[in-house]
């Protein structure tokens, strides 16, 4: 999405060769007007596809997850909420993640009245890196006997592995940007 | 707002006299379409107001406000991150608040690059009880020498005291469901 890389370009913030920070329109301010051609975006990405169900994770997702629905005729949102370990899980699918900002493990939860058996789910997310986030969530859609109808993301750090990782296990990954590399602050896009 | 009482008297399940769940369109599945007529709402009851931008919270408020942004003509939307008291806060401005569902006091950090001075902020949320994430993000918005436009929530609890608090602060306080008490599990909306 061409008007994504150059927003991210002008915007963006790379820290080192991991990091990147989005906070003026996707992560802390949110552009609602871009988002909606970031939804738009991700429909036309997944037009061949069945989507009953929109599954995203707290809190980046949430606004991204929300503001595309509308481009897929208002299938409903759900969100995981991320706990720590130990917090009761009673009726709920969870599954591990590793937070790549934050570094320590979390558990998502969604309620096991939110997940059908048979739905076509696609995973929203504002970043994919490792493709744990992804994983996790591709878990609980599972365990609830739905299917994993694509896994979507607003940026690709390609570099870290997730949607090789993704694609490996059988899914279905279209990402907006996808970024090569971040070598100290500049930032390559993958070719088309 | 008649639709959103009769949907929470459907949906909601009211736990003892003080909880309201209504994650099936709010809080954890989200229903867009009826979040647009939320947000349709909202910008009714503040349509004599100059809103400049939006901030919520995360989670729950991220959904709505996003929802929202369009009907207010898209002002930037902001949220506040919440953090443990002891988290890194450089060139945020921060406001402490307790979380009346999880009972722990949390920090809610917003960036001083996205409150500018001058600016006319409209809170939202998705409840309103006690009224302190209200006061806590009043706060943030006044740090950074913008004014407070309004605060609205999607269902007010108003035996909590949130909105005679934050009235008696001088704040313009507008909800569209206020419930006037729960009784063992039977919900009693506020007269018009």
């Amino acid at each position: 999405m061409k008007a994504l890389e150059e927003r991210i370009l002008k915007e963006g913030r790379a820290i080192g060769n991991d990091i990147l920070k989005v906070d003026s329109f996707i992560n802390h301010q949110l552009d609602i007007r871009f988002m909606e051609e970031i939804g738009k975006e991700m429909a036309r990405l997944f037009s061949d596809v069945k989507v009953d169900k929109i599954l995203t994770v707290e809190a980046s997702g949430i606004a991204i997850a929300s503001v595309a629905a509308r481009y897929f005729d208002y299938p409903p949102v759900v969100f995981a909420k991320k706990s720590q370990p130990n917090t009761m899980n009673d009726d709920c699918y969870t599954a591990e993640a590793k937070s790549f900002t934050k570094g320590n493990m979390c558990v998502y939860r969604v309620s096991k009245t939110y997940i059908k058996k048979g739905e076509n789910i696609l995973i929203v997310d504002d970043f994919m890196a490792s493709g744990e986030a992804s994983v996790a969530l591709a878990g609980i859609v599972e365990s609830g006997g739905a299917n994993v109808a694509g896994i979507t993301s607003v940026i690709e750090k390609e570099y870290q592995g997730g949607s090789e990782r993704l694609r490996k296990m059988g899914y279905l990954v279209r990402n907006l940007a996808v970024i090569k590399k971040i070598d100290s602050g500049v930032i390559t896009f993958a070719e088309k």
